[in-house]
């Protein structure tokens, strides 16, 4: 069960102008489920993406990064669950570059046009004979609807789908942006998440798309972690079909930027927290911000070194403020010249630690309150500079080990 | 349960001279065993130490630091279990001071000369009072044979007791090594373990020492972990009674020191490892050799990134050959210019991965066998060049998120 997170109806889900989603039941696994997702896109669509900085990176990042750096159009991505065709080497390669063949032949366009993503059990061979028996289906269910359908065609251990969507107005004509994600465990993205995909009809030049999906996941996926795992898989696109009947928006300086930005940036935060809200055998979401550091980078450290503690996310877990661990937490992170004795924190409103000790006003009732709810909130001052940040993470519980103990049975 | 590992009786820890051990209950926890040592050492003992770098440091690490720095002998060691004194501000540093000024009044030396040791909860006060109160019973128990009721007062979740003796024969004298350690979770050692502490009866010259267990803790303490938390309390301390009737040992050139070297670096190994097989909810011994680096610190970091995994941990406490997820752990460690196509890794003696990719000789069935065990090699050869390093660690079960889910009641 998610932690506040109620999936979205199907009808919440808006399409966007110029994409298009089917999906089909390709076998990957011992399932009868949707298990491969067409995204096919409208002539002139622009994509940018962001993906793993794990070296054993997986077959269709590599591919997705080629095919992207050629800087043409984008015309479909296919994505597979149930497979992660990673640590297979030089013929997982080979595989991924058949399914894009096989896409093209059937959409009629270029395999350098086509972006494959997969997820799933890592160091299998990924079988390209049944992806590809099963994409007349996925072509035929093709629809401008086919969202709701889609982001459950995606999922692993995920108990909930995860999508969201945004409509605004600029200058009379309606904007849409929707978006999808997947990922459940393995997650500590380190560029992106293990699958996210934002589509908009907004007509995002592509220089300017590749520096706002940068600028996303910064602010999105790039700060999630349920378990310190950066998966091999990780890979995170954004498409601009360019359908809404506007003129193009080609610079950060463009007066109808913002407003598209803040819709993109509020389905991609959305998407990633629900991802958090979903963590594998999470019961708490936790919201760890880390204030008075020098730097963005020195406060990430010590948020993550929080939020990847698995002694702390025990402790979140029993709803136990065994909040030492926190200070624990906090003296790992790799800050040579961190001073105890200026650091703070609060959980909720609770000062907790001032001047490197226990405050003097901290009860453990009050400890006891604010870890007893589903959504909690880390405050901590390191009393060093002005830079700040965010990070969300899940506690660690018997499901997590549970799930991870079984999760190929 | 430990994996492998059974504690030793009392008769097999032998007595080193110049050190005497006592214990008594100080009711730190509301527990009625022993929670304090006291270790007396004969005049001339020299002592050298490794600490935690956690730069929230222990008061009681802070201040064996001062005392150490003098340079001056050591007399004696107090060591508490149930509250760490860390977190604690300048209360806690006063608080470990006033500790060590009512060991010197019972034994009647100079309270710099006494080294403060605690383990437990994080952020108590420690109480003193109670602490003081209970040395005289300490006192009285003061013996060569105290070892054994020694390491079971600085036991916190450890389940057995951990500790191990050698005896060598030096130009027929005989000399003899006994230590102890403790620690069961927020185990990963940057210096040294949670609690350590070996003796010895050889005449080790100061300088010396201090070269040596720096040494040793990098052969042994620094190798092992269980959750990836350094803890604020790591220490690990050396001691030269040097009672044993030879002349001083002063450099590594002296011919009797690889003999003594040897037996010390064995005790401190078999104690690393008791932490290990001893580590909260282990069911598995896990040795990650790490081969064919360019320097032992990238081996070190590849065999961390596997070591603390949560995914590959759930995985070997499955015993589930879910190997991906090692692949997957090896990318993360950070290495730029990691060539994945040059990586190889083996489970015992089965080839799991070869080229980057699986092995064409893989079977599921030899991955599953050897996961089976209780005792699993993992070997990777980066193929990069000819460093080597190993680490110890032990799986993530339901019996660890249960234990640090409730480990302050």
């Amino acid at each position: 069960m998610p932690v506040n997170y109620t999936p979205p109806t199907p009808e919440a889900l808006l399409p966007v102008s110029g994409a298009e989603l089917g999906t089909a039941p390709a076998g990957i696994k011992k399932w009868t489920r949707d298990d491969i997702v067409l995204v096919a896109l409208a002539d002139g669509a622009c994509a940018a993406g962001v993906f793993t900085r794990n070296r054993f990176c997986a077959a269709p990042v590599v591919v997705c990064r080629e095919h992207l750096a050629r800087g043409g159009s984008v015309r479909a991505l296919l994505i597979n669950a149930g497979n992660a065709n990673a640590g297979t080497g030089a013929s997982g390669l080979a595989d991924a570059r058949s399914t894009c063949a096989a896409v093209a032949q059937v959409l009629g366009c270029r395999p350098d046009e086509v972006l494959p993503f997969s997820t799933g059990v890592i160091m299998e061979p990924l079988p390209v004979d049944k992806i590809v028996a099963a994409l007349p289906r996925a072509c035929a269910t093709l629809s401008p609807h086919g969202w709701h359908a889609a982001v459950r065609g995606i999922m692993t251990t995920d108990t909930v789908p995860k999508a969201a969507s945004r409509r605004i107005d600029i200058d009379g004509v309606s904007v849409t942006v929707t978006g999808m994600a997947k990922g459940a465990g393995m997650i500590a993205p380190n560029m992106a998440t293990m699958l996210g995909f934002v589509v908009t009809d907004a007509p995002l030049a592509g220089p300017l798309l590749h520096e706002l999906v940068a600028e996303l996941a910064d602010a999105s996926f790039n700060r999630i972690t349920i378990d310190g795992d950066t998966s091999t898989n990780d890979s995170f696109v954004l498409v601009a079909t360019g359908k809404a009947p506007l003129p193009p928006i080609a610079s950060t300086g463009d007066a109808r930027y913002p407003a598209v930005r803040a819709a993109l940036e509020a389905v991609a935060q959305e998407l990633a927290q629900a991802i958090v809200r979903d963590g594998e055998g999470a019961t708490k979401f936790i919201a760890i911000t880390v204030a008075g550091g020098r730097t963005a980078d020195e406060c990430n450290l010590v948020a993550r070194s929080i939020a990847n503690s698995p002694l702390v996310k025990t402790a979140f877990f029993a709803s136990d403020p065994n909040l030492g661990r926190i200070v624990c937490a906090i003296g790992n992170a790799a800050i040579a010249d961190l001073d105890p004795a200026l650091v703070s924190f609060w959980l909720d409103d609770t000062l907790v630690v001032a001047d490197g000790g226990r405050a003097a006003s901290y009860r453990e009732e009050d400890g006891q309150r604010a870890l007893a709810k589903a959504e909690i909130a880390v405050r901590v001052a390191l009393g060093r500079g002005s830079a700040t940040t965010t990070v969300w993470t899940c506690d660690l519980s018997h499901e997590y080990v549970s799930i991870n103990a079984d999760y190929r049975s």
